[in-house]
């Protein structure tokens, strides 16, 4: 019950055990012509898009080295450690500054439309959902905004896409990257990436080579090809979790997501937990739940998984020992929700958290 | 038969079918740790290693980016389309020259001996084994000028490295790339690099984000860990197929892809074929062989393929159309080696290639 990497379906890990595949022959066209739709369904975008053999930060890379020039000022929002990431990034390959908001709040759009105006940025950078915090940011409004001050706008939905709306080409999102071991329930090691139309226009060489975006959207779309080996396993596996995604349908994916969204937040609430970030920002595919005093994360959560075989993440940077994060996104089902909430209301009382025994798991099948 | 993507055993292709595993969790590290172990041994080296998820070429890029400064000069000796690549990469991140050399000839060290004394090198790229054209260049007495010269020595050793002689500590290599679909025989998609003690103290993060190196063999050393999201199958088929070589041992896999070079050349030469490249510098992981004059590569291959399911590789480049390449590195067998021949002189034959029959498969079988 991760942040991802997310339960697998079999069929995706079997699909990894295909034997040895000539990458440049017609059988692995044919893997590149479905992972390509794969993903344009999934991004929902009638724009170009790309597989990158990598993480999500390869895929974050990619758009940065290949949209941005040394020189070219970046608006990055900042509100946790992977929006952090993205200025990091920005550093090596432009000019960005930094716009900063607390941790778990929601962003205030009015002060970023005020930052635009006042600066002259070629590109904006934000974080769709905000992992490390479990915030979802406003990036339809941000979009907007972009499009009124002609910005780019340079999206991670690392966590989003396939688990969250996201509409880039409706919205004007120019970039959006995805990580396979994220929504669309696949194992960890490549990252998916939408351009819209004028980003690809503005697409250059000068910076990147392996994460050459252009070269590997050109590669995809006109030859059905990789410009360099690509990592066959995650291929076939990215190409089956498209499938299962296209066979349940995006929309009832989000749906789905968002029930299960619901249930984990009933069930902390239900056991006198408090989420960590404001509610009206919560995200549907990663929830973050404050410790109560008194329980220590080191071992709750070994007692979770030694217990009970459950694994959840810890809070990241600042926010280490204080928070626990659960993973709702992919193929995680409600029975997976229930054990969980189980499992750690058992453990919470071990530690000496009072609440009603069994509040968790009924709020959980509340939802069900 | 291909010079990689290569045969993979069920037992790694099986790794991969794990479930999900959390990439920052104990059992991970292990994995970690043992792919450490594992490309330490393959690399017979006790200088620093990585372990990067991305092909060769992400590996090539690494270790350029992170070693390579804008105005540094580089000596990039070129014989064929992937030492080509090496000064495509040099040309982003530092300032190469090239020295070229025939395609399928030897490279003249002299000629390299008198470029590194009239040049002011901070480095010299070289290809250990040219894949496009069948080639072993001579990196052992090209590694002892780079040290009579105070020259960094970068080479890639996507397809000698587990398969063909190679000792960087001992000739003084500087850096050193594998790639996981090669002679270590797993999956592609994943990159080992080596670099020396005194690489590793001038490694810099001016220029990398994702391929940072130092991150990389920063975070595998200390903490068993990735710097970015790794992809997991390619770590789990990758330890597993290098503990497959360990159990065969490096100095026995060797041996047996030298014998199965030999038996590959005996074959061609059986059949009145040329191979490529001078027999003096002639792969012992690929083997490149002229087309006999009236056989029409794709036709040739579509027929080896659909008649006979055997896949090998064309020429690339100026090579296109005009040689074959056999890959018998990793866990290809004698067997292997023997169906191919079979059936490429049937094939022949079928094309109106006058050859004594069955002599090829003779000449397999003399040196099995």
């Amino acid at each position: 019950m991760l942040a991802g990497p997310v339960k697998v379906d079999p069929r995706v890990l079997q699909a990894m055990t295909r034997s040895v595949i000539n990458h440049r022959g017609a059988e692995f066209r044919k893997v590149n012509a479905d992972v390509r739709e794969g993903l344009r369904y999934v991004f929902q975008t009638g724009g170009e898009v790309a597989a990158i053999s990598g993480s999500g930060t390869a895929g974050l890379e990619a758009v940065t080295s290949s949209l941005l020039r040394q020189g070219d000022r970046v608006l990055t929002l900042v509100n946790g450690k992977f929006s952090e990431r993205a200025y990091d990034l920005a550093k090596l390959f432009a000019e960005p500054t930094q716009l900063e908001f607390p941790w778990g709040k929601p962003m205030d759009v009015a002060k970023v439309a005020a930052a635009l105006e006042a600066g002259d940025y070629r590109a904006l950078a934000v974080c769709h959902n905000e992992t490390s915090t479990g915030v979802t940011n406003p990036l339809k409004e941000i979009a907007a905004l972009c499009r009124k001050h002609d910005v780019l706008c340079l999206a991670d939905g690392i966590t989003s896409v396939g688990g969250i709306e996201c509409r880039p080409d409706e919205w004007g999102v120019d970039a959006l990257v995805l990580g396979s071991q994220k929504c669309i329930a696949a194992p960890a090691g490549l990252a998916g990436v939408m351009v819209s139309r004028r980003a690809y226009e503005q697409l250059h060489k000068e910076s990147a080579y392996y994460l050459d975006l252009k070269a590997h959207i050109d590669a995809l779309r006109d030859d059905e090809d990789t410009p360099y080996t690509p990592s066959i396993p995650l291929f076939l596996a990215v190409r089956e979790a498209l499938r299962l995604l296209r066979e349940e349908g995006l929309e009832n994916r989000i749906a789905r997501t968002t029930k299960l969204a619901g249930a984990c937040r009933a069930a902390a609430k239900s056991l006198g937990l408090r989420l960590y970030p404001d509610e009206s920002v919560a995200s549907n595919t990663v929830s973050a739940v404050s410790y109560p005093p008194g329980i220590d994360d080191s071992t709750f959560r070994k007692k979770l998984l030694a217990e009970h075989g459950v694994v959840i993440a810890g809070g990241q940077a600042q926010l280490k020992g204080k928070i626990f994060r659960i993973g709702h996104m992919g193929i995680c089902s409600m029975d997976d929700m229930r054990a969980t909430w189980a499992a750690i209301e058992t453990v919470l009382a071990d530690l000496g958290h009072a609440a009603p025994r069994g509040a968790a798991v009924e709020a959980v099948e509340a939802h069900a």
